[in-house]
This record gives structure tokens, sequence and C-alpha cells, in this order.
């Protein structure tokens, strides 16, 4: 096509007033419809109590009873007793993490306030969220580029190693936000291995995707923690994760699991704050994904698969077609990851958005919001239906092909 | 009774090996039960839509849905735009606001954590938890009495109106933990007209019994924020309630209620930290409370009151053979303030406790857990059936009655 029927094409869609959206990772209502037993789960009074017998109605029970515990302890690789279940949030608890270093210190250092300029690795691209809490807290964020099989150790390490004041680094270790890499049996022991500098440096290993996979060729991730027991650094370990994109995003549990010292640490400050999180919603899930995990995690694949596979053969064309535009085939996760020629992944935005395509902002999944090279841009295809979805690839279409041609 | 007598019927109870328990406000199993059909509030997917149309399984929505605000807003006395929803503990948005304070500061003020020495204004007796989050962050607590009708506030105002470093105060305004105390208009207007040194002084407004009344001549509480608009005063004022005491305390809702400008404050840190709470939780409870709300009480009324009133038959005997006992008859709430002679509370508690009689530890209802008269003792008699309640203040009168021979 040339520039001019583009901009035509373009404009049409413009004029239809449309509004499209690929900017969250957000299940479909297809698939918050397959949960909907979870709502009748628990539908009488002898359904309230846990295993072990535990009123869930009332208050106790701070760590979260034994069924979600385990639930949480089989997707995670680690034991029950690692485990703390908490609410509908797991980025709340990786909040409260970083909060708690911040404020309280962690593993009987000073507070990170008190410890004048710190600041944390970052793999990117990444998870816009993860860098906000940094960012909040005024904690300096260093870029650490994510390679083929994880971020780059080397980097990791030099900084980690040497640096006192880098006190930790986000990580997604399973099809990853947004480049769907899981990190490989290396990068896994390299992560166990390490020596940080800091006694209080925390990886906060954001496991938001253990179970997504999307086909029969699915990621495998070796479990950390158990690593890192066997090398003593596993108090520097924070995992997390939940049901967001099991059950339902607005009403699943979470949690956070850690070694023995810091899970004791952790709760002399979160028994101050509460006493416990919804034990319903626990128990509701906990009985539901016990028996049908697998089950519920292959439907769901079978509402995203093809939605992946739609953005794939929009993007094989486009790869073909323009020099500098590679996209990335995950085997799980939420996200495609797209990168564009250097400094035209704002200018794409900018169009689809003023067409009525809402996409992650360009720089998004960078510290700061700064892409350097401008040219990543995060893809979300779950939320629209495929129909949807093909109209908005339509349009991002035209939109690569227009920037790419000015 | 003789001492001798006390001591053996004493015995007969600690060798009889018996567990009671009256040292927590939880609800029974009776009340409890009677919330049952919450659990099938919402039982298909039609159902799991708020009444603007959200989609309460997926993401989104930080302030909560709208029919959750409005019962908030009404058992608070606010608009519905003061409030925003959160889960299941309003105890754990109290700890955020304080740490919020501590860490970024409020109104534009340095962060708490950068101010040096900061104190803190604590009724007493009051409430063990909140004591444990100020304690927690490392602020000094000071003392202040309260009297019939709410704290004395001629001593608020000496310290709050004068000392800068004083930066907040903790109220439960209504049947007050443990003293059954509802502030009085004059009180609340005092509230809502103090003019705190300090800009980012916060009144940490706990309404925990707002609807918990127990009898036909219920107290009536001034709503607070209102008042402190009219005199300019409101950015001061954080209101808390939850559903912990009419739903269930482990599942239920809760909420924070402030002024416009630090609404929008607080929602700048928040949305770092969350996409939102469960709104699935929030629309089974808007759901049903709004619809039947006092009737719900009621029937909490109906099995709660039968517990105070035998409280109040075995304490009137006490207050009658033992100078220095005195105990509240309080509207509502979940607790008896009881007195006993100077020094001898922790003697009690501990008879009781060695006999197998759980009692809130004497000294928690102070900051530090020092309470400097040795006599304070809060009486939490809603858990226990009635016929083990009955036991426990037979237990209790012997215990009260031997300490008291000593």
């Amino acid at each position: 096509m040339q520039k001019s029927e583009l901009l035509a094409e373009y404009r049409k869609y413009k004029d239809s007033g449309k509004k499209l959206d690929m900017s969250r990772g957000k299940p479909s209502s297809e698939q918050l419809d397959n949960m909907t037993s979870l709502l009748t789960e628990i539908s009488d009074i002898d359904g309230c109590f846990s295993e072990n017998g535990i009123d869930c109605r009332n208050y106790g029970c701070l760590e979260g009873i034994p069924e979600a515990k385990r639930l949480f302890a089989a997707i995670l690789g680690v034991r029950e007793s690692n485990v703390i279940v908490c609410g509908n949030s797991s980025l709340n608890i990786m909040f409260d993490t970083v909060s708690g270093a911040y404020t309280f210190g962690l593993h009987g250092c000073e507070p990170w306030s008190r410890q004048g300029k710190i600041k944390f690795l970052c793999p990117v691209p990444g998870y816009d969220r993860h860098f906000a809490i940094t960012k909040l807290f005024g904690i300096e964020m260093i870029n650490i580029p994510v390679l083929g099989d994880g971020p780059d150790m080397e980097l990791v390490r030099s900084y980690a190693e040497n640096d006192p004041s880098v006190k930790g680094i986000w990580c997604v270790p399973k099809y990853s936000n947004p480049t769907g890499v899981t990190y490989s049996d290396r990068v896994v022991r390299e992560f166990a291995a390490l020596r940080p500098a800091a006694e209080d440096f925390i990886v906060m290993w954001d496991d938001a995707y253990a179970v997504h996979d999307l086909n029969d060729t699915p990621d495998q991730l070796l479990p950390v923690l158990p690593l890192a027991e066997q090398n003593g650094t596993a108090d520097h370990f924070y995992l997390y994760t939940s049901t967001s994109k099991i059950s339902w995003s607005g009403a699943g549990i979470s949690c956070v699991a850690m070694s023995e010292n810091s899970k004791a640490e952790f709760l002399e400050i979160m028994k101050v704050k509460t006493i416990g999180f919804d034990k319903l919603a626990m128990l509701r899930h906990a009985r539901l994904l016990c028996r049908s995990l697998g089950d519920v995690m292959k439907m769901h694949a079978s509402v995203i698969r093809p939605k992946f596979e739609l953005c794939f053969k929009y993007f094989e064309r486009l790869a073909a077609d323009i020099e500098g535009f590679t996209y990335s085939r995950p085997n799980g996760g939420y996200f495609i990851n797209v990168n564009v020629p250097a400094g035209k992944a704002k200018l794409i935005v900018k169009l689809a958005n003023d067409a009525g395509l809402k996409l992650t902002p360009a720089g998004a999944t960078y510290p700061y919001g700064v892409d350097p090279a401008d040219s990543n841009i995060r893809i979300a295809p779950t939320f629209p239906t495929l129909a949807e979805l093909e109209e908005a690839l339509v349009l991002f279409d035209i939109c690569v092909r227009l920037a790419c041609a000015e």
C-alpha cells in the first residue's frame, strides 16, 4: 500500500469512532465466565470451615488456611510453611515488602530510608507497575537488558555483588511481562547463587504467570527457593503469585513465599497491620483449584491461544515487510513483545490512540517511562474478543506501516 | 464467701481443665450463621455487575463500586464521593494511612520519618491494635483520659494546638473500645473545630461500631466530616469503618472516608499499591446490606444483648460487694469496661488465665501495655455462648473476689 492509501485507511478507522483496547493484561469475559462455579463453591454454613476446622468467617489465621497455602506452594515450588496467603492483590504485597524494608529495615539492617541513595535493578523491558513502586519510594532504577533466557546475569552480578546501595531486583521469571521470556535453568541457578553486597538485597520474584501456559510445549521454570536454600541465600528471595489470571482479576487471592527467617520478620509487621485476609475467598479458591487447576488453565489457554495466533499472523507480515519489526512468540503469559524501528514506538502508539485503539503507552515498559530506543510496544491481546482483536490488529498494522513510511 | 472457700472454688475450676475465652471482640457462631445468605447473594454471571455496569470479576474501579460507597457513606454520615471501599480489614487501611504519612508525608509536609520525634494522642483506655501501629512506627504515645462523653478535649486541644510534633489522635467515637463511651455532640463539635499546630495532624476516626446498637435507646453520634467541612478542618479527618461485625469478621469489606483533598492524596499512593480491592465482596455486601442493614443489626443485637445483660448481673453484684469495682453499661459495641481496685487488674487476669479463662491482657488498653493504675480490664462477652459466658463470669467473679481479698 502507498502512504496515501494507508492514510485513507487510517482516517476511515479514525472517523468510525470505534474504541478498542489492547493496553492491559486483563482476562476476557469468556475467561471470567469459565469460573462461574467459584460463586457457589461455598453455599452453606458447613462449607465455611477449613480442613483443619477454622471458621473462615471469623477473625484469625494470619498466614492463611492450609489448603490455600498448599495450592500456592504447589504453584511456586515451595513448602507450605514458606507461604503467607494474602488478599486479591499480589501487587499490594510487593508494595508492602518494599515499604517494610524502607521503613523498618530487613534482616537487622538499617531501614532503606536511612541509607541514603539506594538503587534497584530493573530488567527491561519490564512491568510498569513494578517500576511505579520503586519510583514512588525514590529508589533509583537501573536498566538491565533482558536477553533470550532472562536478565543479563553478568550485569546483575556486577551491580548486586559490588554495590551495597543496590537493594534488589524486579523479576517476572516465567512468561515475563512483556517479553514472554522464561528464565533458563542457568539463570535461575545464578540467581540462587547470587551473593549480594547488601545483606538487605531482595529478589522480587513475581511469578505471576507460573501456570499460564498456552500450548503443549510450555516453558519450565526451575523453583528458585529450594536452590537458594542450598546456596544459603534464601533470605533474599520474595516470591509472589496470585489467581488474578486464574480465577478473577478483581476478586482472587494472592500470596507471598519466603524463607522461614524472612517470613518471621514479615509477620512481625503484618500482625500489626491486619488480623488476616479474607479466608472465605481463600477457601473458595483452594477447594476449586486444588481439584481442577490444570483444567482451568487449559480452558483459559483455549480462549487466549487463538488471540495470540491472530497477533502472530499480523506481526509475521509486518516483520516480513518492515525492517526492524520483531515480535515474541511466547508459550504463555499475557503479552506479546513488539519491537519497531528505533524512534517509532511513541508515534505508533499515538497514531493508534488517536484512532481509538488504546495501547500500553510507549515507554511504559521502562523505568521512568523512558525507552531509550523508543522501539518497544507491549501488546496485550487477551481482553478483546477475537473479532475486536482482528479490528485492532488491522488498525495497528496500518499505524506501524504509516509510522515507518514517514 | 471466705477466702478459703473462694480458693477451693477457684481450684475446682482450674482443675476442670476447661478453656474459656473473653479476650477478643469476636462475633459468635450464631451471629455468623445469621449472615449465611451472603454466601449465595451472587450466584450467576448476571449477578457480577455493579449498578453502573462494572464487571466486578475483572480489574479496575480503584475507589470501589457505587453501591458499596453508598452503603458506607450512609453508615458514616458522609458523601459517597468521600469514600474509598477497601478489603476485609479497616485496620490495614489505618496502618497504610500512618505508613503513608510516615514515608511520603501529608498535605505537602515533610514525611513524619524526617521530622524527628513525633507524637500521637491516645485516649485511654483504648484499642490495643491502634496503639500497636503507632508503636511500630516509633511514634511517642501520650495518654488522654476518656471522660464520660469522650476524650478530655481541653487536654487534646492543649497538645494538638500548641505542639506541631503532635501528629494525630486515635478515636473510636461510638461505643468506644473498651469504654463504650460515645462522643457527645459537644466533643464532636470540638473535634471539628480543632486547629492543630501541625498541618499534617490526622484524626483517626475509627467508627467501628457505627451501627452496632444493642437496645432501644442507642447513642447518637454526630457525623464529624460535614462539621469539619464547615470549619475548614476536613483535611485532618480520616474515617474508617467495616462490616467485620456486621457480616463476617474474616471476610467482610471496609472503607476509609476523607475530604476530597485528602482522598486525592491517598489515591496517589493507593494506585501504585493496587488495581483495586475485591469488588465481588463489595457487591455481595452492598446488595444484602443496602436492603437489610437495620434488620441485620437487630439480629446481632438479639444475640449479643443477653450476653451483656448477663455480664451486668454479675458485675452489679461485684460492684455492690467490692469497693473500687466499677463497670460500663454501654448501649452498643462489643465491650464492657471494668475497673477494679488499683493494682489488681494484672493479678485478676493472671488468676483467670491460670484457671483456663482467657482475658484481654491487663494493660492492653493502654499504650505500651502500661495501665498506670493497673485497674482496667476489657471484657469481650460476644464470642462465647451464653452458657460458656456464665461459666466464665462465675470464674471471673471468683478471681476478682480472690484478688481483692489479698
